[in-house]
């Protein structure tokens, strides 16, 4: 028998029209379904994806606990990767739908890893949030040549300070409980006036807060600050 | 008379059918569809778009000198945006087409920074070639605390090397005539065999080289470099 292909969908970053045409299509003509469940309960990735599901396709909730040791998350992955393989081994594709961009800080890459040396896996690379950013508050990320950097928030406060010290733009992804230290790195750097943070964009709940404007400590986890020193085009 | 709106609209990177879903609504449905075209010539953007065009839209090929000047680029802009206005003034709505995502390094924003402060004007994130070539070589981007680095090719050799030694993932950007500095610098630092070549990525002539099996010493401007350090998840 034939094995079923995996592939790896990227449904951009929260407005189901921000789907690219190919990911509508291989999602509205799936048998399984597959995505990361936090602690069982909601998707992300499914929310978005939802509105083009067959009637019969067959879902696959993949368990992941949410603050999780290592351990239990090779685990969790090793589950996850079993239960796709047998779809696949069975002769039946499995989408797996992405947040984002499969390969941009996603978790296919652990089932990507478990599973693209033993079957057909195609990746098909979606809208990012970091440029779905750019767009909603209507600046642009980077241009001509202007040094880019994604940089996560849990890094230590060296570090961040020393690569925003260096660069024309900077998108600080995961930002979550760090905001003090990031409040705190983007002052001493005169930075806070051009930095803008940005909760849910292309969603109904996007939210678009200038940072000097955000009060309290914590921050949804997915929540992005863009910082932009470079020379604007007006 | 109610003015028109100006979509500035990401088509992707090449394949049409990682256009998004919005995208392509507005392109099969526009009256006006604008893009940018090299000496009078060939415009990458509407080649991936062409195929959902209506019979009866409107082009405005909006020309670019290639190799240009600041000021004659200035000027060309400027009289792209009179073209622009003319159409959005008089009530029809304006699709401009955008290679990639119009925000990333894209050219749309010398349009945006003439127009969006005097017409409603939409921005429609795109698919960047960054992901599409990391999908296309089966390598995550970034992953976890890892920084990302978007490096223009243009760059001095200095900074570059600064930026390199100090990331996970890297992605040189316009390589063109710039490949004998980056093999030098990429070398000095132990990363060629970390580093892959990627011109078209998602189109028809896509290319995938390992940097030490490429020849010559010019790409196409569009070529790609990835370089990653991280640890992967394999």
């Amino acid at each position: 028998m034939t094995q079923g292909t995996l592939y790896g969908v990227g449904v951009g970053p929260g407005d189901p029209e921000l789907m690219t045409v190919k990911a509508w299509r291989l999602v509205s003509t799936a048998r399984v379904i597959a995505y990361l469940s936090a602690n069982g309960g909601e998707s992300t990735a499914r929310d978005i994806a939802r509105t083009f599901f067959p009637d019969d396709a067959t879902e696959l909730a993949i368990d992941m606990p949410m603050r999780i040791e290592r351990e239990h998350g090779e685990k969790a992955y090793d589950a996850g990767a079993a239960q796709i393989a047998a779809h696949l081994e069975a002769g039946r594709d499995v989408v797996m739908l992405c947040e984002g961009d499969p390969f941009f800080y996603g978790s296919f890459m652990y089932l990507f890893a478990r599973l693209a040396g033993k079957f057909e896996t195609v990746v098909v690379p979606g809208v990012s949030s970091i440029t779905a950013s750019a767009a909603a508050i209507g600046r642009p990320l980077a241009a001509r040549n202007e040094v880019l950097k994604v940089l996560p928030a849990t890094l230590a406060e060296d570090r961040l300070r020393e690569e925003l010290q260096a660069c024309e733009s900077a998108t600080i992804i995961k930002v979550g409980r760090h905001l003090p230290k990031l409040r705190n790195i983007l002052g001493l750097l005169d930075l806070t006036s051009k930095s803008v943070v940005i909760e849910k964009a292309t969603r109904d709940e996007e939210k678009i807060t200038p940072l000097a404007d955000v009060e309290g400590d914590v921050l949804p986890y997915f929540t992005t600050i863009l910082v932009y020193t470079g020379r604007e085009p007006w």
